[in-house]
């Protein structure tokens, strides 16, 4: 169906509360390997991103990029091997992590975000020392728990007006790379920040009661609940840590928590701009 | 037809470009006292100017008000009597008129702009010396000419978030009043704002070749035709001094004219955030 | 008798203490409808105005305006009623208050300043949504009671150099128009304000042992005796509501504050400028 | 006589059109040695100068004070000997010019407004220098002609709300101090500040056409006059150079330069703040 | 030898001189990818730039590294072709030559200069659309000719303490990354900042008159002798690219222009800071 | 030894860590006037001051002179007469101290550091009443007790880039003048402006426990040994109230307090950025 002009204006219009709600705040945006996966869909959220920046959201995107690097170790002939869902990261690996996510993906989002009108600066970690962290684990290599985010140079690039596109590669002391989980790091710059909002986009459309029933979707999980969730099995796999992000977000103080489904056209939008859910919001 | 708010999203990332070309320029909206005779058209109105305002548009809302005028003149027992289209303006009359549009409509119009969610304050031509004039011609009495328009309050307000909203009262060293005609005072005011347009909102769709046949709009004059269409009658009557405030607006350097329908709902939206030109532009 | 200029020039050197003292503090000036009922006298008061804010001192002027309304009023056909003091507010009533007082004394008192060489710019209780009320008694229709005072706008002004005119007309969120008590109102601002001092101009000396005998004069009140005076009947009629105002806004921190006779020339000056006390003033 | 109190705020009253014209800029004024040796008087143009700074002016000092150092060569031992009115100043004399200047009576300038509740900052040449010279005539020694001006200083500490009071003390590049002529240096000062006016503060009353008849002051002096006046004989001795300073004043921009009786209570007030002309205005 | 702290202190002092004369200046150092090879000599150069930055110099630096992009290309199995020393860059090449740039070397001397204790943000040509590019030659491929320069996000940084540490990959408007000439973009960059000097490390001690006698070096060429250098075959091969690139920075108003050997201890200082020019000047 | 310019750029790459540590910090020197004798030194330590400001360390000097002033009371025959190593101050010596230091020792020091390419002022207490003083002892005259030390001057001056350079003259609300110990002085100083560190420049080399065997410098005194060391007579004469203005400096905030050589060449520099202490340090 085609609107009318007419209708466009009334649309835009009705959007009054929801940017004026919006206006000024800050929102952390994950935006995970799996759901940049399809080029139009990416330059969509990269131009729906866009759109918030102009109307007067501060945007910070972070973003992962999993299947890139799986790809790129693939091509130089290194196997991944994964222990409990994390990669097993040698210094080898850490390289090609950092090169793949702060030279791939993120100066092609954010060469995306040029293309749609808006101005961004790619970070990682090393960039004003972002994100410190140390080795989580010897057995799993150079995979990060982060020990401190430095707000600096984020605030610094929002203050002129940029949309910070945050990698999240780690670094400690002595220099070495980390490979950070993107949940963990967008969760813990949003606390940092004081963001008025996080949404994790994924490929799911949020937590469903029955994996394979979208219709069973969970609009709204208290946070009391979550334990409870993951006992029954409704909370589980992959899904388990993004909520314990989620969870962690709230609280460190950010207000509003939201994992939404990448794949679906303009969620983004639609969750923040509309008086629809999409996904499931944390409370 | 109720909108999905996946089309809601749509439109609304469909505005991108337009928002993009108008933020941080002003625009002067000229809203008429006949276009403003619907309260519900008016809220209507003060609106989308609230929501241009939050996208990054700074908006300047110049206004009229015969129709309060001629009623409260009424009211007190005095006629109004009309020289080639102008009241003839006695001292009484001009208090009055300067007490209706700066104490009646100017703060009705602020306490819309306020209830609707924006920030503005109201003026008239005694503020800061917003306008200052002279008598225009002794046998019309207290209607002026403009010799001043002072920007510091307009940009002052602006430069603080407010929407200024304008009554067209000037004032002569001595401290007298004059009505000065809106049309006018939009066009000066815009041409000193150096405003990348100016948006004339009346009772008319725009100008018509036959004036009772709305789909002979003519939605784009060249200003080199203007002389020809006043000739040949097509533009006649109120529309020939309107028609020369958007002229003299051009010759200012205001990029974009518009004479649009104020009582079509969001024209303003459909002419600055779609590709639908309604109404009749100049350029 | 005429001075001679080095007479003048001494006289300035005397003020520097007292220009010392008040430089760079807010001052709220309370001006009375019967305190300005001769345009000489108010023209005069106008120019003090602008030359306390030339030596540093930050004014905020406060109006009334009843005489002008009983006068609107009246030649509009409508008898008012008053209930202790208060006058009966219909839905027409509140409308004509608010256009007399901010289409009509506000806008000439900011008129004045100018002309006198100040900056004025005059602002309602709508501008910026300054003043907030709610019924106070539907007896008395819509009389206003405030609920918030919003420093943002008079700050502002203040901050670029003007000094705010205001109207003390409130609203309440659906967007009802109250005539608010100007000596309330200029109490609630000046508190809000953190102002110095708070000048109440009205019609009488201040106050008086014996009302007929200026010379019975009460140069300093103590707070506590204000009581004691109510209830001999020194202080009676219109003046104790005035008294409570002055006891309010030195509850919310105001530090001085002047109950002083708008209609002898300069009162304001000599108040503030030199050494003698006129009119009463509270501790 | 002693002023009512209703008097001095008409005074005040009147003195607003006079602290318009001057608020906001820039006023140099010299202070000649001989003008400052009555103590209370100096306290009194100190306490004036403190005056103007708070309502608004922005007031350069600039001081001489060749008693003083006569006084303390005498104290020395040392002899001064004069050539065409110009002291001839080894190295040693300017050693102590620089002493005496910059360490006393400059401080005890800066002193005295601190006092009268100004804030001052003294200066030297020396400071940011300010004041760069050459040699100006081997046979006269430490005698310097200014070559640099830099304005930075000044404006620094006129911004940040200080009087800066500056001994006319010069140096060269390799750290040698000058003597310098104070009127010549408060010529150049106000030249390079483009200061509205220039007060110099002197022993007489101004030029007069009888040197012992003070009732043949000569008001305004135009510049084309005073080749003649020289030449006649009517400007000669001391005030010859003092007059080519003013005429030179007027040639950099200064709009207004007088000479002034220090001796004359609150003479700079009468001149700036009355309608009277005290001393020579130069035009 | 070892060196006394007083000897240490003394030439801290004798470097003032030289301290002055960058303080606050614009410094662009080109850092070629030969010159890097060596891990200790990157970091030495990293701290050097550090010290700059803190005795005020604003460092800017652009980088370039052919090995690692030779070395990644040949892991994944991808030829390098050369026409007339240029890579012919395929989009597959184009793609991991702004990965390896701006991932790897990039983002490997941003973490060095953090952890010598300096503050940097890596940024390639999609950064703020720094680098803006169109295809040079279609025989080459993605080899870009530099259309614009865009100084913002550079100045940004440099505002706010950062160093800027450029990848030279440019984008055109559809998105295609671009290989670009490190040398070629330095001086560019440093033309569009008004740059005090550009310094080009490289791994030669400079122009020499016989290419293996270092004793041979030219410490200042002339920029009217280069073409007879060149056509006398002095100035040949890769040289001569890079001579046309600080030709052309000095064309564009950069006053310095130096070829020095990065493998030099601290040679950046010795040329900067020190009476020795070590390397090629232009002039 | 001569340097070669590669042993002179490695030193300066090894002061990074010290340049890093002092950048931005308020660093206090007294400079006592027996350390400044010898010009040439004295030229020197300016020069030092000058090289720590240029690298981001904000300097403030403060001066003593007691050699000069001797000196020239002695020109004016005036006797000085000492009780407990206080010199007796009559009014006459009050103004002849604040001559000599604000006028001469202070002038010189300022045009020193110009000379050597850095910008100061020179402040006494006067000037924006920086030292407010009262009579310590009325046996001893005008030897001041500081009361209050007004950082006002002194910071405004820091911001816009110049070395305050102070003489300790101190005045009360009468305008009197008053000698002040320049230790005490600096102390306070350095306790107000919550410096990082105090440098007190003498003619020793810090505290020995032979005063005749320089290798019997103590390196480090902690704060609690005072005592002890004054009753052995370790610390003791003109050391005594020295080393009570150090802990006085430890007690109000300051991190490190030093008494170094000011005879030794580039102490200041040695102290700062080398690896040695010179000097005692207090702790």
């Amino acid at each position: 169906m085609e609107l009318t002009n007419q209708m466009r204006a009334e649309t835009l219009a009705q959007a009054l509360p929801y940017i004026k709600e919006y206006s000024g705040k800050i929102v952390v945006v994950k935006y995970g390997g799996n759901a940049m996966k399809n080029d139009e869909m990416k330059l969509s959220v990269m131009s729906d991103i866009t759109l918030l920046t102009l109307i007067g959201v501060k945007v910070v995107l972070v973003h992962g990029g999993g299947p890139e690097i799986s790809d790129m170790l693939s091509r130089v002939g290194k196997k991944s091997e994964f222990v409990n869902g994390l990669r097993v990261t040698d210094k080898e690996t850490a390289e090609i992590v950092q090169m793949v996510l702060a030279g791939k993906v993120n100066k092609n989002l954010v060469n995306d975000i040029q293309n749609v009108g808006g101005r961004a600066v790619g970070l990682c970690g090393a960039d004003g020392h972002l994100i410190e962290a140390v080795m989580q684990d010897p057995s799993l290599g150079y995979v990060g728990r982060i020990t401190h985010i430095n707000p600096q140079p984020i605030n610094d690039l929002l203050e002129n007006g940029y949309i910070p596109v945050i990698s999240t590669v780690g670094y400690d002391n002595e220099g070495n790379a980390y490979n950070i989980n993107a949940d963990t790091a967008a969760s813990a710059i949003a606390g940092v920040l004081k963001a008025e909002c996080l949404i994790s986009m994924t490929d799911t459309c949020g937590i469903l009661r029955d994996k394979d029933d979208p219709s069973t979707l969970i609009p709204v999980v208290n946070v009391s609940e979550i334990p409870m969730l993951i006992k029954s099995g409704t909370i589980k796999g992959g899904m388990i840590p993004k909520t314990e992000c989620c969870l962690e977000a709230i609280r460190r103080g950010v207000k509003k928590v939201f994992i939404i489904d990448g794949r679906t056209p303009h969620s983004i939008l639609v969750e923040l701009m509309t008086d629809e859910g999409i996904g499931t919001m944390f409370a």
